[in-house]
């Protein structure tokens, strides 16, 4: 029943309109990780730091449950670096520096501990290494989500198009769908996509929500209106891992359930956004969840009036 | 238990990526009007058009027990006239004309048949013209809503907060919100606008759904995923006019009635964008419009699976 994420590990300095944070925590594997822990314990970390990394971190990822065996450490080197400034809308931001450092040439590597995972959640990684790990499982999980963005649809489209033959479930923002497809409408973007592969493609429109398709069904997540954000990196992960975890944690992937996920997933990007970085994922409890969880399904509930 | 709108009856001409539309019947006052004749028939116009009105639209108008007593017609002067040109994203427009015409000295006369109305909409219109007919108005109506745009708050700042003290509900779009409160978190600009005058503000936020702020609450309508947008051409008045309308009909402004009416409006706006100018609002049935209402609610609903 265990839950395999792959991702970066990283160090970000962030600059948005309510402060600056330097050489602070991130990574697509590490936000995942932390918002899945909430929902299971059994999460099989795998990814790459250099020597740069803080110890703390890792001592409060193994905290949370999150197994870093196949987390490698190569001491000589530094962590995947990425810098960034947001605009004053939170929603457009410019990359600064961008230094792959450990990441240029990672081979991803499945201890024998890992293999047999139920659930498999690619972050945000090269396609090439993202298949790599599928190919190096000994046994197909049940169920393979992957993320990806831009990027690689600029510079490895073909790579991307291989792997997303082999996944399940697709998470990406509507600018990427679009991209995907060379179709405007999301809802034509999301028959295009289905056809490349997976079954269940997950959009998320940032502060304009999420969109489930599946099964020839469509769901709508709303995104909580927040009166600030203070931080929007990581969020887009956030949703991810506590999407991929709360179907790890009930076992269960039917629509109805990934409808749960897909707000569970808002929910924990919700608190992302309220701190810098990783700092909210750390110290959040059940209760302050569920009761997040009630506001969104207060903020979409209506009872019909009969006319 | 009479619905007054006052508005633009206008003609427009229309590029979109699917096609051109010549000199067709539109306006704030028609649009508005034709989504709330779909729930009630007590509906009185305040408007004025020119000699180059098509007849024909005027009959369908009446047809669908839209009083035109408070509509003037100048025959020797033309009708409003607007035209644009959206870009392949459809939420974004370039104004190509604008001709004032007729609305260039409108003096919104109301009718004593009028008087003594219980619901006003306000349509979109130079601020004064809106503060003139609720002055001229011998007992205040119930509820006033207004709508207002952009043009307002750059040219008539003071005039446009001057109505804004006089109203109870607001509609405006995010970036209308953002622009009069200058504040960027929709929540905050919310709380901005409250303070000027009206204590229900909607903000519509085109494919995105539209927040409804009441009474220290707030409630999301999603918009539904349209696979083609025709022409988003009067989406917003229609919006406007099928939640006045729903809230006449029942003659409850509750906030658990006025979240019925914004996914109503928002259901009369997914029509109207099916096809071009009023075409769709002319042939709707109550069975479609409850098709469409259920379709809304499946959007939305999730089971809360318990974890």
């Amino acid at each position: 029943m265990s839950l395999l994420v792959v991702g970066s590990v990283a160090l970000d300095s962030l600059e948005t309109p309510f402060g600056k944070a330097e050489r602070i925590v991130g990574g697509s594997g590490t936000y995942i990780s932390l918002a899945a822990s909430y929902f299971t314990k059994k999460i099989n970390l795998v990814g790459v730091i250099g020597g740069d990394f803080p110890q703390s971190d890792l001592d409060l990822m193994q905290k949370k449950g999150i197994n870093l065996e196949g987390l490698q450490v190569k001491k000589d080197q530094k962590s995947f670096f990425w810098s960034g400034k947001y605009h004053s809308d939170m929603n457009t931001r410019d990359t600064l520096v961008t230094e792959l450092n450990v990441l240029g040439d990672f081979d991803p590597k499945i201890p024998e501990n890992y293999q047999g995972c139920e659930y498999l959640m690619l972050g945000n990684l090269a396609p090439v290494v993202q298949k790599q790990v599928i190919e190096r499982l000994e046994t197909r999980p049940k169920y393979i989500a992957m993320d990806t963005m831009n990027f690689w649809m600029d510079s490895a489209l073909e790579d991307l198009k291989e792997v997303l033959k082999m996944v399940d479930i697709l998470i990406v923002n509507d600018s990427e769908a679009r991209q995907l497809t060379n179709e405007y409408s999301l809802v034509k973007a999301a028959q295009e996509i289905t056809k490349m592969g997976p079954s269940t493609l997950i959009i998320k429109k940032g502060e304009h929500g999420a969109l489930l398709f599946s099964e020839n069904q469509v769901f709508f997540a709303p995104a909580l209106p927040l009166e600030e954000v203070f931080d929007p990196t990581g969020a887009g992960d956030t949703f991810a891992g506590g999407f991929i975890g709360f179907l790890a944690r009930n076992k269960d992937f039917s629509f109805e359930t990934m409808k749960n996920a897909v707000i569970y997933g808002s929910a924990m990007a919700s608190f992302c956004v309220e701190k810098f970085g990783t700092e909210k994922l750390k110290e959040l409890t059940a209760n302050d969840i569920e009761e997040r969880i009630n506001q969104f399904v207060e903020l979409v509930k209506f009872n019909k009036v009969i006319v």
